[in-house]
């Protein structure tokens, strides 16, 4: 077994993801520990001591490197943003050290910019991941490309030469989640289990043929039901397609407006299952993807900035 | 005091609202009572009996017409829907008649009919709604007027010659609701008493500056109070900005997508307060409102279908 050399942690408001690490970025190991939501004020070195016992025990204190909401205000200590255009120095010069019994823990700025409709935006961990690509993708450093990490929130990033120069959030994954859990859109609907199925092919089908306008959709979940052209069990399926259709179809409309040329690719990164759904949505508009795994590149990140230490 | 001739119910999810009325459609006396929600199954008659026997004891068993949700899967019975395009006559011949104690009950059908995106869609209330509309307002019975109904589920009508020939319902306020009280947005938002404040100026004008694409918008509510440019005060008012203002600029870029003429007016029938933020939404592209009390059109409908009894 290579030796660990730093810990990687991926710590967002609902789950902590820490991998041990060698010097290559092969992940020796892991555990999952609690979001920062659920870590009392002031309970955030404990929960980190806990947790890392083991390891400390057979690898010593290694360095701990963290992203994600753990710098935000209700995370461990709140790391400033770095702002827009902004690439892996520029982040990295960023990290804010924090020792803890003799550990150096470096914790991630997020990312601070302007969104496509001209607003700010932020987000916190994305850019992590975003960095990652670029490492486990190097073709990614030169020219443009556009991103989108889907979750909660989503980000769609331009990424110009290795740089982030902008980015917009969605909400798409809250809405659904809203829509599915709590609406009177779902009563009576099936579980989902999130695969593309007739329901969510039919949902993207009727946003690439209705547009994007998602508010003015999303009711046909019920009423299409009710008409008997829905069945219960394709009820969330189609809310999933309406909505990331949406998310997706409102892209390419903002790019258009704005003059800009249309994405010939996407590239995903998330969760393998969120992107397939994502996957399919661009290949509705006729737009190639390219697929990473998140977490991957979320470590892939924390690499680059240890090795800038 | 004139003498009472029937009882109109309005009978929706949440609420019932029973009034007391004379033949001119003076209200004399109400009631409130349970939601058809809040009714146990198989519940409906005694509700009725309750709630009416100190009236039966004044006046003797009047009819006892209702709308809403009471005529639907989870009400007294399911009436169906009476088809668009579709009047008082049509709508008043789908009336459905339940003896009680040999009181007549009327329970009204609700409406099917196509959305502007040319799927399905249904109402049930909204219709009588219109219907009154069309008692208090003579003048909305010939030509083409738009409706909007604001409300959990919007509904923006279409009536030619006082028929209901289409509507497309938005799911504004069931957003703003899930979004005010369930999500990230309203972390550290002020409470909102619904009033158009500057939070709610400043939504409208986003929406009206960057486009009804309100999916990609929402989350500026959070952003912006994090890049300190809307306050915590605010930020609730900004979101119903933004929903209502992209409920309203979506209708109007459907209409063009459509080449339909753009709405030089559009009737608005919701409660008060309501109609004071649609109003202003409407204003803030140039297009007038006529803003009608929701609950007195209910009660003109169902007085409509008393005198076709």
């Amino acid at each position: 077994m290579a030796a660990p050399v730093f810990i990687a942690g991926d710590w967002g408001t609902s789950n902590l993801r820490l991998s041990l690490v060698d010097a290559d970025g092969a992940v020796l190991d892991t555990r999952a520990g609690p979001g920062a939501a659920a870590v009392p004020a002031g309970g955030f070195p404990d929960t980190v001591r806990g947790l890392l016992a083991d390891w400390d025990a057979a690898h010593g204190r290694l360095p701990l490197l963290l992203c994600g909401m753990v710098g935000s205000t209700l995370g461990w200590v709140e790391v400033p943003y770095a702002a827009a255009p902004a690439g892996a120095a520029e982040i990295a010069g960023h990290l804010h050290r924090i020792d803890l019994d003799g550990r150096a823990v470096y914790i991630a700025p997020g990312v601070k910019g302007t969104n496509l409709q001209g607003a700010p935006d932020v987000m916190r961990g994305e850019e992590t991941q975003v960095l990652g690509a670029l490492i486990t993708h190097p073709d990614l450093a030169a020219g443009d490309h556009l991103l989108c990490l889907p979750g909660t929130h989503s980000k769609w990033v331009d990424l110009s030469d290795g740089r982030i120069t902008g980015f917009t959030t969605a909400m798409s994954g809250e809405i659904y989640a809203l829509l599915s859990k709590h609406s009177t859109l779902a009563r009576g609907a099936a579980e989902w289990d999130g695969t593309p199925d007739a329901g969510f092919r039919h949902g993207l089908k009727r946003v690439a043929e209705a547009g994007a306008d998602v508010l003015h959709l999303l009711f046909e979940t019920r009423a299409r039901q009710m008409a008997g052209v829905l069945t219960p069990k394709d009820a969330l399926g189609f809310l999933s397609g309406l909505v990331i259709g949406g998310d997706v179809a409102a892209t390419l409309a903002r790019h258009r407006a704005l003059g800009r040329p249309a994405p010939t690719r996407v590239v995903l990164v998330g969760a393998p299952a969120l992107n397939t759904l994502y996957t399919l949505a661009l290949a509705s508009h006729g737009v190639a993807a390219l697929a990473l795994n998140g977490a991957e590149q979320s470590t892939a990140g924390l690499l680059a900035y240890f090795r800038r230490l």
